[in-house]
């Protein structure tokens, strides 16, 4: 057994606390992960928010797995100078991108199960030299994947993946291509087949336009974009169905008929998905040579420090992650419970 | 008390099944309803599905009432020719117009309640000389106020107005202005005030870029379009808040903030919708001098005369339509439920 890889994040926000609060959630279960963080200031985050997680230094992932059940294990990553709650200091931005970079390593080399990274603020790095527009296209450079990498968003009732995601809606509209859209389905296919264990995973693809654009009544991408994607995946014997209007497609008896939803724009992926199930959503990079997941959500600036977030994002993230280790076993487990 | 006057919709569709189903539902309680429709065709229908709704002809509303409970009141519209299930005929299209006209003039003129449509096809009316783009313009231009018009679509857990609705979503972007998202949010106050009840509604009003812009780093058009609506708003004391992420604004914990959700376009308000319910969805026409509600479905020709439609909109709408012709108990009714 591996443990995951968890990363710190932007110590001036809630990643300490879910840190501490996971270990308290999954320390009994067979979820073991060990945090490349600062000891002394989960320590500190443990007093001020009255929470006893034991924190246990140790050298590397083996010993992690030794420990995990009496202790959270914690591969030291030292800050530059003492992180205060909702202020983000660049002096620490070195430590926050130097314990993304130790995960990723354990995960390549193997001593690592995955990765399950904590939120950053992307615009403390920005100032401190970091290059990347976020979280994810930071892990694709040091896997040597850029370009390749793939949001999707998990809950126990949904999966869906943007194919456009972090621009205005005006520029998705623009940047939507049958390539985008068939490169977003394939990567997600392999995954679904690799990771997650569904030997033939079922598509459903979204059309864009208000009821999938009624034979170009209300709009053509439908005809002209997202339909040549639909034959060339089907040419590529993958399982795809649509478009499909998208205002019926995520109800709870369509959601049966697919295993992943693949949507043209950020929120027709993210409304049904946090409308659904705000709190237990999962970031899960596909694309990736390791496996990485992340929760749904920020650093939580304004309440970072008063020991009320709320970790069940995270925790779901972990388990995820321990699913994704062992598809097969995950699998079984998702035929159990649809039968049951 | 005042009977609805409930459409014929189209005589090949699934509303016939439907009018028959509701009285069954309905007929017990305080929710009467007259039918505008072609009685042989409702004997021939109940015969063909095997639902025994009585039927009784009567010439005004005040009949209605008195039978109500036990019959399906009918004012005659006769057919022109017997419909078949799933085959429209233009030839009917007179008697379908004419059902919708002969409601709206009793309610006009304060016999009726309010209007409930059937669902109707506007392809087979066309060829007969309908020149509106739906329903609700038609109902529109017979009381005289086209132009004025919003849709909201209501269900138990939400209520949204759509900005723009049947455009592609290209043109619902490039027709959004300050000015359509200041008189969607007035009609939809003022309605909410009059026929709902609710002395101060809480109007959301979403953004239309993921994260709402994020200050303009995602798109512009929540600071130069959505946010002078905002302003204007409040100014004329109405209770708006926004622009709102559109992901996270239809949680449960959000949802509890507002009464209404202006969305600026189709599926960004009926994704949520329908993904939280899709059987109760009842479309409101607002900004009209008559109450009308209508169910949130089609015509549905695959399955017409097969017995097998579901009534559950069209009950929900009729139920909607009598609790807004008494705003006053509909309000009341909510807070009892709210406190029990």
């Amino acid at each position: 057994m591996k443990p995951l890889a968890l990363t710190m994040g932007d110590p001036a926000g809630i990643g300490g606390e879910l840190t501490l609060r996971a270990w308290q959630a999954l320390h009994a279960r067979p979820c073991p992960f060990v945090a490349l963080d600062d000891p002394d200031r989960l320590t500190a985050i443990g007093q001020q928010i009255a929470c006893d997680t034991p924190i246990h230094v140790v050298d590397d992932a083996v010993a992690a797995i030794a420990i995990f059940h009496r202790a959270l294990p914690v591969i030291p990553v030292p800050l530059a100078t003492a992180a205060s709650p909702g202020r983000p200091d660049k002096a620490n931005a070195r430590a926050v991108i130097g314990s993304i970079e130790r995960a990723t390593a354990l995960a390549q080399s193997g001593e690592a199960g995955g990765v399950v990274t904590n939120p950053i603020n992307k615009a403390a790095l920005y100032e401190a030299g970091f290059a990347y527009p976020g979280h994810t296209e930071f892990l694709a450079a040091l896997t040597g994947v850029s370009g390749k990498e793939i949001m999707m968003l998990a809950s126990p009732q949904l999966r869906v993946v943007p194919v456009t995601v972090h621009v205005s809606l005006r520029d998705a509209m623009a940047s939507l291509t049958t390539d985008r859209i068939i490169a977003a389905a394939r990567t997600t296919h392999d995954a679904l087949r690799r990771d997650f264990g569904i030997p033939r995973p079922r598509l459903a693809i979204a059309g864009i336009n208000p009821h999938a654009g009624e034979q170009g009544a209300l709009g053509d991408e439908e005809r002209t974009i997202i339909g040549p994607a639909i034959v060339a995946l089907r040419g590529m014997a993958i399982d795809v169905s649509g478009p499909w209007p998208p205002d019926t497609m995520f109800t709870a008896a369509a959601r049966a008929k697919y295993d992943v939803a693949i949507c043209m724009y950020h929120d027709q992926a993210l409304i049904p998905l946090k409308t659904l199930d705000m709190d237990h959503g999962v970031n899960v990079t596909l694309g990736l040579p390791i496996i990485r997941t992340s929760p749904d959500h920020g650093t939580a600036y304004n309440i970072a420090g008063k020991g009320i977030a709320d970790a069940t994002s995270l925790i779901a993230a972990i388990e995820l992650a321990a699913q994704l280790i062992a598809p097969d076993e995950a699998a079984r487990d998702r035929t159990a419970k649809s039968r049951g």
